[in-house]
């Protein structure tokens, strides 16, 4: 079968490799429909990550049809149109029992060392009856809810659960009144703007220098910076949500961040942090980090997604066959197309 | 009068000072009767504290009796008893109003530049509407909620928070099964132990080296870990409350803290954060900083405080004139004393 090949940063390839088998009683072979590239997989193009080897299949975003199913299988048969989470999970360890299925014990990611990914005819999807969710049609939109979209969901949910952390006597700051400053508008940054805008957040400042990414913020009724104007505009926010994954974006979500207030960091950050423990400690800083628990928040986030599908119609601007990947990862890395999905 | 003075690194001293005088509407004057010495008083003993210049007279642990009040003084009349909190506040700000009064625009921490401190025969008090509270009694114990029993309380509360954020479906933990690791045995500490015991929590470990405190900790029903002995026997925790400070203890807190866990760290760090945004995205990790909100938690911690009052009976183990005040610093710093309180 065809798949998408890690040779080397900037090096992703199309090759011919085996397709995969029922490797064991949890799996599910899945062929697959829609594939997408994710701002993480740009990690892997820049050559960031050491979780990745050459010869690795790419791609944690897919859905498409279920063909095989392991012996202790219950959820599926062949046939059930599915999409995947971004992650595996057991179902059964403390995490996945305590809604924080991103940190599962066996957790992995598709496209990650020991876990071939969904850039392919095939993939094999492990713990299937606790990673693949079944989908009403096979709409390219649901790619979105496999990592991004519940990501974007999951930034926004620590800043709701935290504004009702109020001291006795205080009643909980309306979210409409709530002073959010959003770093990073990329396909990510977009859907938690719209889970924003969907539980009535109305402040909202967002920052990129991507022209497209500023209109889309600015048409949802939100204020667009662009940083390469300079951050002398910057306020102060009573929360901010990184979606970035820079020292440089951390540094500015530190410096613009009400004092006491809450940084929810969804970038996967490779740089030293930018604020010492005396900077925390004088700021009174609460700081959360971290990889989506995509399955825990699965339900909750697909029940939003289904009201805002319509919201997202334009949102995948570039399906293209598996044949011309390397170019679409060119494209994404270079900003020149919103979200890229590879159709089999 | 008599104050303690700061005159450098391990030299304070008793001088004569001039009494202080009313300077502004909002002033009360105090003459002190018990005055503690708290362990981020240490971090000026041993000089790591740029913000005290020598002359600087110290102590932010204090209760007395009002002697001159200003103009605009609403709540206070000569001859009241009260209990002062260990920082100023205006009540007016976004954090005054917002239940974060310890990151007030104008706080200042008394015995701090520009604040002369409350190891002194008088102490002026500015704000005094918003920094002193009536006690009903001159007891020696009301230091502990100047400072270390709010504090202590502080740090509890985070995690009390925390533990209600559970995804959709799950229901929070109860406190009885909450594991906790605390780090730093202290005043602070032993204020904070007492709080998670009134409150419910049975499973708690604590870790010092210092053999009255682990003994304490074991009386109150938890779990005593000597450092000296080596961290090996500590395992994995659903919280870490860190009341140390130092680099190796926010190292330990990570290291133990379950992954998306919480470290509520009371600590005033001087040393580099011990992990990097990576680890902190791989972990999950939820990190809490800074200083307590006395006098927006202050009601909340008397109403526990009151309760556990005779629990606190051998707490103060240390009553000192002011003349032995040096002495009572250098015991104090030695772990020689539980704590000291300067009576007047």
């Amino acid at each position: 079968m065809k798949a998408v090949i890690y040779r080397g940063p900037y090096d992703f390839r199309v090759e011919t490799v085996p397709r995969p088998q029922i490797g064991g009683p949890t799996d599910v072979i899945l062929q697959v429909k829609h594939s997408g590239i994710c701002g993480t997989d740009l990690h892997t193009y820049r050559g960031n990550l050491k979780s990745v080897q050459p010869g690795q299949v790419l791609g944690h975003e897919f859905t498409g049809t279920v063909v095989a199913v392991g012996d202790r299988v219950l959820g599926f048969v062949p046939g059930d149109t599915v999409v995947s989470t971004f992650t595996i999970q057991c179902g059964e360890c403390w995490y996945c029992k305590n809604g924080k299925s991103g940190q599962c014990d066996i957790t992995n990611t598709f496209g990650k060392t020991g876990l071939p990914g969904g850039q392919a005819e095939y993939v094999r999807v492990p713990f299937a009856d606790n990673t693949l969710v079944k989908i009403p049609e096979m709409d390219v939109s649901y790619v979105m809810m496999a990592d991004i979209f519940t990501t974007g969901y999951y930034g926004v949910k620590k800043i709701v659960d935290q504004v009702q952390h109020v001291a006795k006597g205080h009643a909980p700051k309306p979210l409409d009144q709530i002073e959010v400053l959003q770093l990073g508008l990329g396909p990510v940054g977009e859907c938690a703007l719209q889970v924003m805008k969907y539980l009535g957040f109305k402040n909202v400042t967002c920052v990129d220098n991507v022209p497209d990414r500023l209109k889309k913020a600015e048409e949802l009724g939100f204020k667009p910076v662009n940083f390469d104007d300079g951050a002398d505009t910057l306020g102060e926010y009573d929360y901010v949500l990184e979606v970035v994954g820079s020292s440089s974006a951390l540094k500015t979500a530190f410096d613009h961040v009400r004092r006491d207030g809450l940084i929810s960091s969804l970038g996967m950050g490779h740089e030293p942090l930018p604020f010492t423990a005396m900077d925390c400690y004088l700021k009174n800083i609460n700081l959360s980090f971290g990889r989506c628990h995509a399955w825990s928040l699965f339900p909750e986030a697909l029940e939003i997604f289904q009201t805002l599908k319509g919201e997202f119609r334009d949102f995948v601007d570039t399906v293209i066959p598996v044949e011309k990947a390397a170019e679409g990862y060119r494209k994404f890395d270079a900003h020149e197309v919103n979200k890229v999905v590879i159709e089999f």
